[in-house]
């Protein structure tokens, strides 16, 4: 079949609206119609050429929603009409990350999806006969595409796609960092450095399990009304501290920050997140995904007086259990999503979206079909 | 008072043994008759004045154990004739630390014990009339001492001081990485970087538990066959692995190790010790002390992907709570002291116990009062 899609076609270049040729759904795979997809920096990150694993040309995008078209053979879980998100991390409930209790990274399909190829090691693309590479192995930048049926949360069909695509990424990402990563308790204070999709996210995530300071640090001060919104208590502006930042936020938090994020991708903020978390106990993740080659450093004395050093993809979350409880708590009104879609587009107008991302002027830009 | 004590007149300069004077114990304090000490890798740190935060002139040695000869007022959980291992992390219960039940970092006392004094912020010991300061609130290098009452856990009277005082740091630190801060499960895949003093300590905290293959790095052979005995499964010496040690120690644990223990105190070995733990759920946890200035590094990519980085000190263990336990253990015989001590010298040769150290030939030497 014929489906329109936005194409990178190579490192640092605008997308290109094309029609494409799609192969239909082989054995284990299912055939959506995206009805939606958001913008995410990560596709950034690779449309940029920053990201030394990018491929190209391929379809970017990865934070979609929208509804199952056909079905190949052996799939059991989905039928044509359910509505789904994509996951770039699947869940196949079978391998050994899946049932280790302890990650959501399941490995079922990881050296395929990397290598921007469906399982079987092909892709399902071609542009003027050539193949283009799937991305994040979800391809949301185009109209149609197709999934492995373990890489499709079913959700319920009252949701608005052009709302819940967002939970395909973002939300999921700072919500489940708080719950399923940091574990956040009630009561606790919370760090957040960068206000943007993410941001908010673990931002609106501490106010749900009931943090008490929740201090939002960025350089945009712009960022403060929104924050406050979701949740923000203390708002930090690092150009306007005088002095040591750490000490600055330790100060603010009795003693240091029981929990706090990176959502922004720089080493030397993810150092200042550890550094300001409180001795004992302090537990900082790592949610932003920094530059080809780039370090973490820190004195190992941070960790020997009690602070933890960890990160989250996807939040922690398992995506076909999780996301479709993160659409329920959207549906109920638990979590706000509507505020951080900033920007509605069709596909024509993709490029845009990148443009008001750089420009800080978005948190959440989507392109609707 | 009068009592002899090994003093460190300045760094680098081998112990002096001198009568010095010594205070009595003022209120909340209690004056400990040392009965044996150990000799730890942590004392020789301060001596060789690679510690940035050592003073001189002081009466190191931190590993003790003894009696109580007499208390100062207000004391209330000691009395004379007590059994008692001396604590350079104390418990007081009542501190923000003490009170978070995350934490064993006491912080009571911390700002003096950290200049070498007691908590009113003077020293007992003099010199030919000159202040002789305290190592780590306890300075076991000395026949009697003084301590604050919360720096001291009350033993069984049936227990050897000449092997129980080594859990008043080694034993209590590695066996307590284990169980307090790493909470390794049945089952799990254990790497132990360093096969001294901690290392071995970390190996039977590994058997205590019931891990799976218990794995221990070191480029000195002559450790493996203690280690076995200990419960080491395996064993690997970097220096005859033929290429990278990491993906060595990941293909030995099938994945990664579940936890990992760095017991040396190199960055380089820290690194290595995060980086073979298993994708998605692998702990690593330093205990090693590093050099002035120096720093972990790693890419965020290692904890984005799941693996946590921890560290400890003192095993986690309170003090006061922990150690009658873990001496209870020893004369239980469900963990073993006596083959790690293998030399015993009175206070006047305690610089053969640091030589001992420096040429790899002593797990731990003991010096008997």
């Amino acid at each position: 079949m014929k489906t329109r899609a936005a194409v990178a076609t190579k490192a640092g270049a605008p997308l290109s609206i094309e029609t494409v040729d799609l192969d239909g759904p082989r054995a284990g795979e299912v055939l959506v119609e995206l009805k939606a997809t958001g913008i995410c920096h990560t596709d950034e990150f690779t449309r940029s050429g920053a990201d030394p694993e990018g491929i190209f040309p391929a379809i970017l995008g990865h934070e979609g929603a929208g509804i199952v078209v056909d079905v190949g053979s052996g799939v059991t879980t989905l039928k044509k009409g359910d509505h789904v998100i994509p996951l770039y991390t699947p869940e196949c409930r079978q391998c050994k990350s899946c049932l280790s209790r302890k990650t959501n990274l399941c490995t079922a399909i990881r050296a395929t999806q990397g290598k921007g190829l469906m399982p079987d090691g092909s892709s399902r693309f071609k542009l003027n006969g050539e193949p283009v590479y799937h991305y994040m192995g979800c391809s949301t930048f185009s109209n149609f595409t197709v999934l492995p049926e373990i890489a499709l949360a079913k959700i319920r069909e009252d949701a608005p796609f052009d709302k819940v695509c967002y939970i395909g990424c973002g939300v999921t990402t700072g919500i489940g960092a708080v719950i399923n990563t940091a574990k956040v308790e009630a009561g606790a204070n919370v760090v957040v450095f960068g206000l943007g999709g993410i941001g908010l996210n673990v931002i609106q995530g501490a106010r749900l399990v009931g943090a008490n300071k929740i201090i939002g640090v960025d350089i945009n001060p712009s960022r403060k009304e929104m924050a406050e919104k979701f949740g923000m208590t203390h708002f930090v502006n690092p150009k306007e501290v005088g002095g040591d930042l750490v000490a600055r936020l330790v100060a603010l938090t009795d003693g240091g920050a029981d929990y706090s994020f990176e959502c922004v991708g720089s080493v030397e903020l993810m150092r200042q997140a550890l550094e300001c978390c409180h001795r004992g106990w302090g537990v900082s993740v790592i949610i932003g995904v920094a530059g080809s080659g780039q370090e973490i450093k820190t004195r190992p004395f941070q960790l020997v007086t009690g602070r933890i050093w960890k990160g989250t993809a996807f939040g922690g979350a398992r995506g076909r259990t999780d996301v479709p409880k993160i659409v329920d708590w959207y549906m109920e009104g638990k979590i706000e999503i509507d505020p951080l879609i900033t920007h509605v587009m069709p596909l024509d107008d993709i490029n845009k979206g990148f443009d008001l991302m750089h420009e800080g002027k978005s948190i959440r830009a989507v392109v609707t079909y």
